[in-house]
């Protein structure tokens, strides 16, 4: 090995508080960036001293498989020295011990990982040397119990049950109720029986070596970021495994000495409402874990004022400076020591959506911050609970299942299994619930009805989930505990029966299903959110429209600020109760004539919903997709007519010959993929006479709403599913000559574009824009193809274990998938606008109501998103946040 | 209108045959460039004069609704003024008329068109005048008779059975047998007759104006182009319809002069057999149609030595001659008017496979062609005929069905309408043909067994159709005039019905059924063919390898030349007979530890098939895909299991509770789409321990074969469907592991790679190459998704439809689509190249057997293609013309 030397230069893994600071984030965690930037900002004598193991360390060490990296001992050791020296005590000192508190800190805050080990350095001769130096051996006592508490559980996963055991049963021998009135013997027993404790389940003796103590707790939080719960958390919240956390190691300071010492947490404002007054809770002579473990009931941040007036003061003032330095909400942790105030720790505030946009509004009317910036403190994609019925945030709550929360907003009702029953149930008055194990086409009825939507299979992006989400409706998906029995008209849930007509109720936000009668709290739409919105529609330059499909939907998409109609899905036309039995004459016609007879009977049906549409967007933009779904859903099952078909047989009753021609039909028009099969252009071109039928259908409603309200609709006629220029150009000619016919003008009076939505569409956009006045990008069949994924397959069969096995962070149903699917949008729309330069572009599908796809549509030159009506308010905050992000 | 003019420069649409030539081929036509071609190097005195009028003019009159362009009638008056000029003579002249032939000549020779008209100018007048100046009444009233008949025939529309019952009703009253008995009188009753037939038929009298009869035969010409078997002719060979024909006018020379004069047909060699000798046919005293149309007996052209031995030596010498100058076989035309020479026409001759390959050998042994010249003149796609047995050219067939010729060859056997029936009857020793409406994954067995496949639905990329071509067995596909009915076990075709048993004949390339008992001639591998093969793999730069599963398989790849096997399909092996049950008890595991002992009896069979298959490649690279399919396509079909299971709780025999859980593991696996579901390496992440057993099967039969024979294979194992890097990496790292565990080592003993099959994948090539040794494009599975066409759907519900209205001129799953599909290969190969430079590349699936897609992928720096091994010889040859192509 001569000659060759594997020593790289040393990395630095440990930084002093005074070094840090917030713009560290990714390197010291957002704990110890904090702790940094508080004590840059507050002064180190506000902030306890100490020192951050970098998330590098973290990162190195589970690189090594769990060794800790060359070079980091010996840096804590320094690190500790240095605290040391300006503490003016010695860790593990018999006399005058440094104490010190050990906290993980990601660059996320993040449930699940280690929280907190306090009062490390003690052992069981120091415990008598802070018992000497304080003069107070209870205080020492306690502190010393609480440290081998929490290192044995926290540290060395001794179970939490059997310590709070140990305490239970301490004080029935000594007859007291509460801990505090545990004398300084009684502690040093418990202390003893906790350290029996920690042998029996370790095997090991509770380690007496501070340095070890302190390797140990390091260790903890290293591994605590492999921890089950916070792999789980990561994948929930998308935060990549290779982030690491950071160790915070901080000179303890004593809420626990007295009535005159505490600890709290504080918010600078209101953390449900972000009303403008600090919040927060305290409690007297008590460590933080007190606080938040609820074991003591804590007194209101506002009452410290009486107890500990200077404090208070110096509280509110802190928190002041913390709020305009951060510019944001702050959630913080203090402590107390004999009457002077210590902040552990500051973060920007969780907040509900109501208080994230209370704040928002207030922030901005106080100069606090700029709109942009203040827009930039809202999570968009929460803004779903402004706009739902929720459960009742203080009611208590059986949850009878879990499942996917699909669709926001809660709902209660009976329990039905089929749509005619839930349109039945919702004629005479009663609110229902549709239950199924997975929904399709012709339970579409059956969602308008219902006042929500319960599956025990499929996911977000399931059939269920999207009508849901489109209509509005409660829907919780994939409550895989539920045993729905179709014929029994049961669902069993454990020990449970439950029958058709039992009351449930579910919360689509939360995806929990009860049997409570849980109050619902109606949604409020606040003065700040319209502030907000308001601001919105000035910085966005990304138009929203939304996709609706009757006049009730239009009118809500309107009152939501949608600009337009980006996607009327004619289909859902032929759906409703009088269409199906014309459709289905029409689909069953066997020559053109027979299917021109049929298509007669269903044009004055689609015009009138033409003309409801219309004029429900009074002169807005409506973007109109020609019939899309393969002609097999609009018939029944093929099971359905054999059944039928076997009873005609049996029975005599019946049509047995007609019912053999549906059979037929039936058979001939499966497709083994339906998804990549005759749908789409692909049957207008089959049938050339459904889109002719429609195209009239749209110019004669347009011309009657015209004369009719004098405001004439700006119709885009949309022929999906194209791959071939040609397929579009035959298309479009079809349109513009049957407009033509009724007086209609292509330019003039309406636009003619297309889908795009098949890959080669993307790459073949330049000439198929040759006939095209506008593209949407239909990105759900985008992603189906491009990643060749079946949307009702995927979900059910491999999702789950592909989130497991890191292979995908979230559904790409959900978020655009951006270096796939998301540059053949880029692809397309560039091809497309070399053709013409100013193609109008929109996309329309779930990922148009998605911020995190919003914002990539922003950057992509996208000129509008479509969104289900509900999901509007969320779009126009996303496409602001994107345009505040560019001009950043 | 004042300051616009809409006056366009007149374009030329005329050119004397002096003034064109073979270059012009696109303007002329071919046989109006070749006739200018012949003027140029036999010298005028060979070729009676004339002139074409061009494709460009049949455009615009298409263009203009059937309008001759303006200046079209003056440019043809001014090149008849010409032609008369030269001639000495002008048409309809009533002492000495000119007589013209007017002919159809499109770019490529094209059946459907209005074919020729001959002698026009005659007319009441000039027929005197030509009967006085020749001297021959009866020449020149036959030659006005035949003008009439073809006129009003190809011209008019008049029926030709009409005119021919009116020829034997003349000769049944002047009782006489042939047409040359016919006196001048009669010949002036029979025009008479012909006259009033058209006059009949038209509404018109026959045009005595000359020039009124060349406008109308001109249009003919143009009319004829969108003629319905014009159109249909150029869907099948792919002809666009903008290309429009030319119209040769020529003057006449005549064959039917006397015993001094002929016409006839003359090839520079034998036109079925290549063989070095000219060949043809001749009649004496007879016009060209006489020679073609059968009515007559022709002579050999051997014969024209003893009748006119100068003309034949003349022929002979300009034979040489043409085929020197074109560098190709010539088929010609020719009369000889008074022992005088004159050539109507040449063109390269069409010829059937076994001709074109002895052409190509002897053209570059005799010096006339190089090697890439010669090479060149074959057609790649049609030398599927050399390799697999036919019906007898010469037999007599009755057909009973036309089909879909979807895998070449022919075969007899008897009717089986099962897989089982067909495997059984094969061990029996008989011949069967499998007849079903449609095959699935379960018949492949009967593949094996069947000399052939017939079935009445699916087109050539059914089921049946790629499963047949894989295997080289002949397929019909799509026959629909059969109605099989599978219960009842007969197929019905018209009146005729057919049981089990009864024997059948198929011809897979003509796409033929019949009832005969038709010989079959077995394919002969020539001499020739080696050598022109041997070329190839001198001059071509792609390498070829063959699609195996089987020993069988790869030793054929081997002989017909492949380079080594590019497609294993592992799960082919799952299908025998002895591998079903436990590939169905390892799908039926109910948990890992069940799968795994489910897997380690598969383990042994699987390793068994591999050491068979490298054995037969001795040394040279094989491809294996783990698992592919969805695993339900190893269980029996959910119609089958519940009438199963009907059958067994009805009767109380068979095992309910087996097929009870069997029903429910088939319902947890459908899926709406199962081209987009769970498949591919979605299988191996889903159940990592099915690949792990293939990659440990593949390692142990490595060392095992190497141990046995000295020969390590080359092998490279392949990840199917990927989407994701991180699928790839996952997949790669368990092969390695697995191999490693037994001695083998990644880079050194064998290379992970992947399919590319995916749009996505195309995108993320780059990434994904950094976990690949290699790409195999999977242009099959990329078809579909790309074009969101699924290929068992599309070509039975709308292709048809989409080649009738020009949308695509043949399946995307025929022949590449390049500008979609094609571009994205291009991507995903620049995109691994720019990752990894030598990342090796590959195309398995149909395309890497068809010529057009061969010549892309060459384009595409692709490295090698797979193919079935029955197309390895015609992907050697697309192969080498694709890199003459390059070196062009």
């Amino acid at each position: 090995m001569i000659g060759r030397t594997s020593a790289a230069p040393t990395t630095r893994y440990v930084y002093d508080f005074a070094e840090g600071s917030r713009e560290l984030r990714d390197l010291l965690g957002g704990k110890g960036a904090n702790v940094a930037e508080m004590t840059r900002i507050l002064g180190p004598e506000r902030v306890p001293a100490g020192f951050t193991i970098t998330t590098e360390a973290c990162v190195a060490y589970m690189d090594a498989d769990r060794t800790e990296p060359d070079g980091l001992d010996a840096q804590v050791a320094e690190a500790l020295a240095r605290l040391e020296e300006a503490a003016g005590k010695r860790l593990g000192d018999a006399q005058d011990p440094l104490l010190v508190s050990v906290r993980s800190g990601a660059r996320e805050s993040m449930p699940g990982m280690m929280d907190t080990v306090l009062n490390l350095g003690l052992n069981d001769a120091s415990v008598d040397g802070l018992a000497a130096k304080t003069g107070n051996p209870r205080f020492a006592w306690d502190s010393y119990r609480r440290f081998v508490q929490m290192f044995g559980n926290v540290v060395r996963g001794v179970p939490g049950d059997k310590l709070e055991d140990a305490i239970k049963a301490l004080k029935a021998e000594q007859g007291v109720k509460l801990d505090t009135e545990l004398d300084v013997d009684a502690l040093r027993t418990l202390t003893d029986r906790f350290k029996a404790l920690f042998r029996e389940q370790t095997g090991e003796d509770f380690p007496q070596d501070p340095q070890e103590q302190l390797r140990q707790a390091i260790r903890a939080v290293f591994d605590s970021w492999m921890g089950e719960r916070a792999i789980h958390y990561r994948r929930i919240n998308r935060i990549p495994d290779d982030w690491g956390t950071a160790v915070n190691v901080q000179q303890m300071v004593f809420g626990n000495k007295g009535e005159t010492s505490g600890s709290g947490v504080a918010f600078s404002r209101d953390e449900v409402t972000g009303a403008p007054e600090p919040s927060g809770d305290f409690l007297q002579n008590a460590q933080g874990e007190d606080v938040v473990s609820g074991v003591r009931n804590t007194r209101d941040i506002a009452e410290l004022a009486d107890v500990m007036p200077e404090a208070h003061a110096e509280l509110m003032d802190i928190l002041r400076t913390l709020e305009s330095h951060y510019g944001d909400m702050q959630d913080t942790e203090f402590t107390i020591e004999e009457g002077r105030l210590y902040m552990l720790q500051t973060r920007n505030a969780k907040r509900p959506a109501q208080a994230a946009v209370r704040f928002a509004a207030d922030a901005v009317a106080e100069g606090l911050l700029s709109r942009e910036q203040a827009l930039m403190t809202i999570d968009a994609g929460k803004l779903d609970a402004l706009l739902h019925p929720t459960f009742d945030p203080h009611a208590d709550i059986d949850v009878l299942a879990h499942g996917v929360p699909a669709s926001p907003g809660a709902a209660k009702g009976e329990i039905v299994f089929t749509a005619p029953e839930a349109v039945e149930a919702a004629a005479a008055g009663r609110d229902v619930i549709l239950v199924r194990p997975f929904t399709e086409a012709d339970d579409v009825a059956g969602f308008h009805a219902a006042r929500g939507i319960l599956t025990s299979e499929g996911g977000k992006a399931s059939h269920a989930a999207l009508v849901a989400r489109g209509m509005g409706r409660p829907c919780v998906c994939g409550a895989s505990a539920l045993e729905i029995d179709l014929q029994a008209e049961t669902v069993r849930v454990g020990e449970t029966t439950l029958k058709r007509g039992d009351r449930i109720a579910i919360d689509g936000s939360e995806g929990i299903v009860t049997l409570d009668d849980v109050p619902l709290v109606e949604a409020r739409w606040s003065e700040q959110f319209e502030t907000v919105l308001d601001w919105c529609d000035e910085l966005r330059t990304l138009g929203v429209r939304a996709n609706a499909d009757t006049p009730e939907d239009a009118r809500r998409a309107r009152e939501y600020g949608a600009e337009g109609i980006g996607l009327c899905r004619t289909e859902h036309m032929f759906m409703a109760a009088d269409r199906q039995p014309k459709m289905r004459a029409m689909i069953m016609a066997s020559d053109e004539p027979a299917r021109r007879a049929a298509l007669a009977e269903l044009l004055p049906l689609q015009q009138q919903d033409f003309e409801g549409l219309f004029e429900a967007m009074e002169g807005e933009p409506v973007t109109i997709r020609l019939l899309d779904p393969p002609l097999h859903e609009f018939l029944p099952h093929r099971f359905e007519v054999e059944r039928q078909l076997e009873h005609a047989r049996t029975t005599g009753e019946g049509d047995t010959d007609e019912l053999e021609r549906t059979l037929e039909r039936v058979q001939s028009l499966e497709e083994v993929n339906p998804m990549l099969g005759t749908r789409g252009c692909r049957l207008g071109i089959l049938y050339p006479e459904v889109y002719e039928m429609q195209a009239v259908a749209i110019a004669q409603a347009a011309i009657a709403v015209r004369e009719r309200t004098g405001k004439a609709p700006l119709l885009e006629v949309m022929i999906p599913l194209v791959d071939y220029e040609s397929e579009l150009e035959l298309m479009r000619t079809l349109v513009i000559d049957a407009a033509h016919e009724r007086g209609l003008e292509v330019g003039r009076d309406f636009l003619v574009g297309t889908m795009i939505e098949l890959p080669r569409a993307c790459f073949l956009a330049d000439s198929i824009a040759n006939h095209a006045d506008f593209f949407s990008f239909g990105t759900n069949d985008l992603t189906q193809t491009a990643l060749g994924f079946s949307r009702d397959d995927v979900e059910s069969k491999f999702l789950a274990t592909y989130l497991e096995r890191k292979i995908v962070d979230r559904s790409p149903f959900e978020t655009i998938d951006a270096p796939g699917v998301g540059q053949m949008v880029r692809m397309g729309a560039w091809l497309g606008r070399k053709t013409k330069e100013q193609l109008k572009l929109g996309v329309c599908g779930e990922h148009g109501g998605d911020p995190d796809s919003i914002d990539f549509f922003h950057h992509s030159g996208i000129d509008y998103v479509s969104c289900s009506p509900f999901r509007v308010p969320i779009a126009r905050v996303a496409a602001a946040q994107a345009a505040v992000r560019t001009a950043d």
